[in-house]
């Protein structure tokens, strides 16, 4: 078994399997918990916080966190270019930089609310997370390396190894070229402020400000414009909305619109049930859309939508703030929130489901006890 | 419902109920999958690092992480005491600090591996982390406020307040005076050289080196010097062994012995199985324990036990590395880590079974595929 070039794009296009696992009614198995106990989601009270620091980020790792030395790291650009690069870190921390604050949310967030329920990272609905992200704009450094007229994509491959649906890899994945052009994908290594801590790609990382997570390649060590589309196996068989494993389905890309609330009170710790007191509370919590600018968020009260009020975008695909106070009266109530952007697109009251539980922005509902 | 006093030492000593939940054969209930969702573990391959960083480093937050203003932020010292003190953060860092790198391990750690299985967090195997804290030594701050010769526990609150079991409280966990008085347990306000993570009780935690990390308190904001046993729900009824929900059972203090190995190869990413290659591979993780220093680890393959080669501890509490080197030969393998400790107490083969499922160090087993 070879791992470190099995997604090489001079591969014919593999064939589309289906996942290994075929999705599941009943309990959660032993795999997903160790999932569960491995990666993290962000606690929702951390949506207080206009950035998220390491540890309440959420953290999806398919494979292990390599152990890469930054002081030998390099970073090679080559394919359909007129120069190839070979970067280190010095290199690239002497090249303009830019700090786009981004909200990143896994395609799988929700995914264990389905029924049957896709068997994978079961994310319950916390899978996100937002970061002032620094380095250097990918735009800049393709500029530099002189993409060729004919080039379709740009691949960028990770260091991180292992075995997915039974395709041994290395964790790759590709941007058209127009994406990739963009001025605000930035090959980052910072986060916030400080290193990329090792979970998030330690040294360097591909942030794709809009799309989810999975495009984002950590601990990334090759960048490779290719003439004819990536088919790698986290291109063409993961991450694609299918009604089933038969379905060659649609690839998954931009965030869907989505809003969250902090939940309101304190918690029962093993229920997580929330509790307050009766009186006047400000609701508040964060909508993002990769779409483009949120535009409203509905706050349902026992079912009775009231608008609330929105802050100032942070940036173009950061979160916003809403915010909307209530007065609790005492009884068990049940609250929710309800984002739309500027598409139009607003989050499903019931959830769709999908074959391999992708993009289930269903509004998040928190019962409450007022006592 | 009050939950700023729930936990005051005034009150009576509470009845000890049974945990609102009993054990569960079957299944992973969803209160489990939220729980394993929202604190975190620490990946395997941490266990190369001397040094564990926020993110890998495991948490356990039993209510909702609070968001204090380390400015305006104050630690009361009162009590059984000759003078009671407050101090912001600032006369904090003006006091003498020490720096102190310690293991911390969840009580619960291997919890869902036990049949029935207790209702909690459901912990795998690896809820552990290392970190350096720095901060003001606890028994220099308890001599400037001079302890009562009849005082007998200490007892700390932290800011995080919530319901468990049905008892609305505050966290707050005490130890006995001469735990307190030991010379390296530390109210930290800083992990690896930084200000502390929201997570891990920014502005100032407890650690006390050498115990589970339920007795060190995060986010404190009381100590309190007491006369009598405190009876608080995190010591008389959460963090104990018992047979049985009517066993008075003992309070859990020290960690057990354990060890943990870094799994070799790659893993799929769903069932975290394990490929690697046939030939030589350096086996290697780290053993700890809260009774004293580790003398030694074997290492099983196949069953068969041999001694692993030590490296010198990096401290009293920290964990020690060990390595082995193997010859992979093509098949299945089982490969196991046994620590033994300075007081000859070893890791178990076979799990003892107790009611809230804690000190769960029976030995790791990682099954591997030679190709």
């Amino acid at each position: 078994m070879n791992y470190s070039n099995q997604q090489s794009t001079r591969q014919e296009p593999a064939p589309v399997p289906s996942p290994a696992t075929q999705p599941a009614s009943g309990p959660l198995t032993r795999e997903e918990l160790q999932l569960a106990a491995r990666n993290h989601s962000m606690p929702l009270e951390a949506l207080r916080r206009d950035v998220t620091p390491p540890g309440l980020h959420y953290v999806l790792t398919h494979f292990d966190i390599p152990d890469l030395d930054g002081s030998s790291w390099h970073l090679r650009i080559g394919g359909a270019v007129e120069r190839a690069l070979e970067l280190g870190m010095a290199a690239l921390r002497r090249d303009p930089a830019i700090t786009v604050p981004v909200t990143l949310e896994c395609a799988g967030n929700g995914r264990s609310l389905l029924e049957p329920r896709p068997l994978s990272q079961p994310w319950v609905l916390e899978a996100v997370g937002t970061a002032h992200w620094t380095g250097v704009p990918l735009a800049y450094l393709l500029g530099k390396a002189g993409v060729l007229p004919d080039a379709v994509e740009v691949v960028f491959t990770g260091a991180d190894a292992g075995v997915q649906g039974g395709v041994p890899q290395r964790y790759a994945r590709s941007l058209p070229i127009r994406e990739a052009l963009r001025p605000d994908v930035v090959l980052a290594y910072q986060m916030n402020g400080t290193d990329l801590p090792p979970q998030h790609g330690y040294p360097l990382r591909l942030v794709v400000p809009g799309w989810y997570g999975m495009a984002s390649v950590k601990w990334l060590e090759s960048i490779e414009v290719v003439k004819t589309p990536f088919a790698g196996f986290q291109q063409e068989v993961a991450y694609r909305y299918q009604d089933s494993a038969d379905d060659a389905g649609t690839p998954v890309s931009r965030i869907r619109v989505r809003s969250l609330m902090v939940p309101p009170g304190v918690p029962d710790f093993f229920s997580r049930r929330r509790f307050l007191r009766p009186g006047p509370v400000m609701l508040e919590g964060r909508a993002w859309s990769g779409e483009g600018a949120v535009t409203a968020v509905d706050v349902g009260i026992d079912g009775t939508w009231l608008p609330a009020h929105l802050d100032k975008p942070a940036g173009g695909y950061a979160w916003r703030r809403w915010t909307l106070p209530w007065v609790a009266n005492p009884g068990e109530h049940v609250l929710s929130c309800r984002a739309t952007d500027i598409t139009g697109a607003t989050q499903p009251l019931e959830q769709a489901w999908n074959f391999q539980g992708m993009g289930n922005n269903v509004v998040q509902r928190v019962p409450v006890t007022v006592e």
